[in-house]
């Protein structure tokens, strides 16, 4: 069902000196932040050969990450996502298994403008997993 | 610098039901459990369409994510692990940039067989990362 790994979110206090590492040490392709306000997010694309990375900065006072980077002010990883061919026929499967979809299970369009999900991450090893129609 | 996204590896406490979810709630595709002694792992593989998951239990009493267990008893994100072309070309950028390369800094062999560093969590973001020579 899962197919490829879409991206790794890593929830930072502050875009710049994450970003700055990424370009500088690790040299590699880094965005300009782009703020998402309806996601609560501030976000800055990082662009590896075949996935992406993505810093997540809190944005306005309902930001759906300001508890996880209170709770990690060095930053950390917040989720991981996996794309899906059909996010109900995912939705579906997963409740069939028994695996806790957040949210009541209905999809709902994320930050690329497609419909996604996430999963309890008690259910998956400890990580939020976001599933996202491709 | 890097290239691309090797994979995410996810300590957990027991591979079986790990790797049970992955395989069956989500579908993929996933290896039979591989013990690594030399590297104080077990470690379950997940196929994705451009990356892996590895799951990894500890083994041995040595075991290097003993502690990382011990505190994250419901499973985490342990690494995350990028290639590069040139292992000792990438630790001297980042020995230039005053990022810190854990271990001395001197490339050891990964659990893939190839050269490998760990770059200190504090100056990335909250993430240990790891730097694979493709």
């Amino acid at each position: 069902m899962i197919g490829r790994l879409n991206h790794v979110a890593i929830a930072v206090k502050e875009l710049a000196p994450a970003a700055a590492q990424y370009r500088n040490a690790l040299g590699a392709k880094v965005s300009e932040p782009e703020p998402l306000p309806d996601h609560g997010v501030t976000v800055v694309f990082i662009t590896l050969d075949n996935a992406k990375i993505e810093l997540l900065e809190p944005l306005g006072e309902a930001s759906p990450i300001a508890d996880f980077v209170a709770r990690n002010p060095k930053g950390a990883i917040h989720h991981i996502c996996y794309e899906v061919d059909d996010i109900v026929a995912a939705r579906d499967r997963l409740h069939a298994s028994g695996a806790r979809v957040l949210g009541g299970g209905e999809p709902k369009i994320g930050a690329h403008g497609k419909p996604v999900l996430f999963l309890h991450p008690g259910d998956f090893s400890g990580t939020l997993i976001e599933l996202e129609q491709a």
